[in-house]
């Protein structure tokens, strides 16, 4: 690869999100632990949303997300990931072509409608996740461009859809071909719900050295590590990648590149409105620096520049002009 | 009708807004003029769609939109509107029963799909709407519920539905229902572009004396009336309908009731965000002071403080608690 035209291309969910508030006592009826993540079936989907109150419809999936991040601060990302013909696939579609990510997948015809994902937000802004994930669970090899992946920088890995055997023999067949042309490999380990069935599977990619670089929170990266606090899951995967990035919620993020440690506070925010999204915009802001060529710790600003802007308001995708962040 | 069950049924448009924001220029180049709403087919639905920026789903509707904010506010409200077997009908029932509206319109399998609203908000909050009817266009005496009309206090009606002809032949029907049941009628008439084509028919209906109540703003009157200033305007109108209520934007709004004339001062909103609602909520609130006995003034200043709410986020369903509003 020698002159890239992508900075990245992610991988992941393709989703519309079903946003919704909820007060606490509703998530104690449902059973449901607030800041979790589940992944349900069409019969749940139907029926918790008979019960949410009205909702609005945006587009999301985490790796989505991310390279929504990524173009709107000016970067040159793709996407891959997979709808079905239906309005929901239109509405996703549209929304990621919008913001000039190059979205080329073409939507299948199955059983399926296309994925999304029932998100209560309660008062306090923290985001409760019913994923339904539908025709984004069909991805396969057979949906890959290969000469898209060959002209990205960086390939970006969402560990949620790490698990159906299709969609992680799509990503597996895609990391190939990006090693194969000089790209990076990025993984996001997603959520912690993700971690217990994909955790050998990971580990294994990591010990590869397919792993170039490794996103996570302090819960995600003590589950992969196994260690009970999060120093010590980080000294764990020190030198296992080139470079690790943990965000740890409000106290800010860390990256430690090559046994240099580098941290960053988090922005202030005004008012927490809706949690969504933020560790997917701190990977936009991260990566964009990344492809600027700026320094780490100004990497980690842009990253929590980026999850503050997304957390002031209801959505994962930004709205304020994150070029004018960026400057 | 002794004692009525619902405070308020509306028949209107049911239909899924599409709202992204907008440049000024982009305006000025699809040439559409600020502030207006035109009707589009689906070829324009879809080459307009292409061109908008990323985009947020929610229900819409303008008589739906006035049914959810009665319903906020503690009201009983019902709603008849066609929506087509597709998921945005879904999206549109879901909403609206939520709120607890009584929504009983099934949907019908038809070659349309259900209606949606594309609406560019610019910087300043105006908001200018491409209305694809589709299903809600096919909406026909068949699906009224004779039972549901009788057991409303007021029939609301909106405008826009009244040019289609299997829609104002439902909406005849079913003013034929309430009147002889001892309902009263109110209209809106819901937007300027809609007068030329309706004028004849709505001052026909107007001098049967089938209006108990009509809303409109002052350039809507004006254009009814055939008047070139808003006082000549009203004073037209003053005696061929029992209640008129007349909205001037930041000015406020007006209530002419046999020769008594009521005003109240428009509600102060810190950031104008979507005007979208506007008109909607501010009937919500005029309608629920009605139907809880209030006076002219009290059930203006509902209205105008239900408009302030929904101006001041994006979409035109109420967010904030309407209960607390009220009180």
């Amino acid at each position: 690869m020698t002159h890239p035209s992508l900075d990245v291309l992610a991988i992941g969910d393709a989703i519309v999100d079903v946003i919704a508030t909820a007060e606490d006592s509703f998530l104690t009826e449902e059973g449901l632990p607030k800041g979790s993540m589940r992944l349900i079936d069409a019969a749940e989907a139907k029926r918790l949303y008979g019960r949410m109150s009205q909702a609005r419809e945006t587009s999301g999936g985490s790796a989505a997300n991310t390279m929504a991040g990524i173009a709107a601060m000016g970067g040159r990302a793709g996407f891959i990931g997979q709808v079905a013909k239906d309005q929901l696939g239109e509405i996703f579609a549209h929304d990621i072509r919008a913001l000039g990510v190059e979205y080329r997948t073409p939507p299948i015809a199955t059983d399926e409608p296309t994925g999304r994902c029932l998100i209560l937000v309660t008062p306090d802004g923290q985001r409760t996740m019913n994923t339904f994930a539908g025709a984004s669970h069909q991805l396969s090899a057979k949906a890959l461009d290969a000469e898209q992946i060959r002209s990205a920088a960086i390939l970006y890995l969402e560990a949620y859809l790490w698990v159906p055997d299709g969609p992680r023999a799509a990503m597996l067949e895609a990391i190939r071909i990006a090693r194969s042309a000089g790209g990076k490999v990025a993984v996001t380990l997603s959520d912690i719900a993700c971690i217990a069935k994909r955790r050998d599977s990971l580990l294994k990619l990591i010990a590869d050295g397919s792993v170039d670089l490794l996103f996570a929170n302090e819960m995600e990266i003590m589950a992969l590590s196994d260690e009970s606090d999060p120093d010590s899951a980080l000294a764990a995967f020190a030198d296992r990648v080139p470079l690790l990035v943990v965000t740890c919620s409000e106290r800010g993020a860390i990256a430690l590149e090559r046994g240099r440690r580098v941290a960053v506070p988090a922005e202030w925010v005004d008012k927490v409105v809706d949690t969504t999204g933020a560790g997917d915009l701190f990977a936009a802001g991260f990566l964009f620096g990344q492809a600027q060529g700026r320094s780490l710790e100004d990497s980690l600003r842009l990253g929590s520049l980026a999850a503050a802007e997304i957390i002031s308001h209801f959505g994962a995708r930004p709205e304020a002009d994150l070029r004018k962040l960026v400057a």
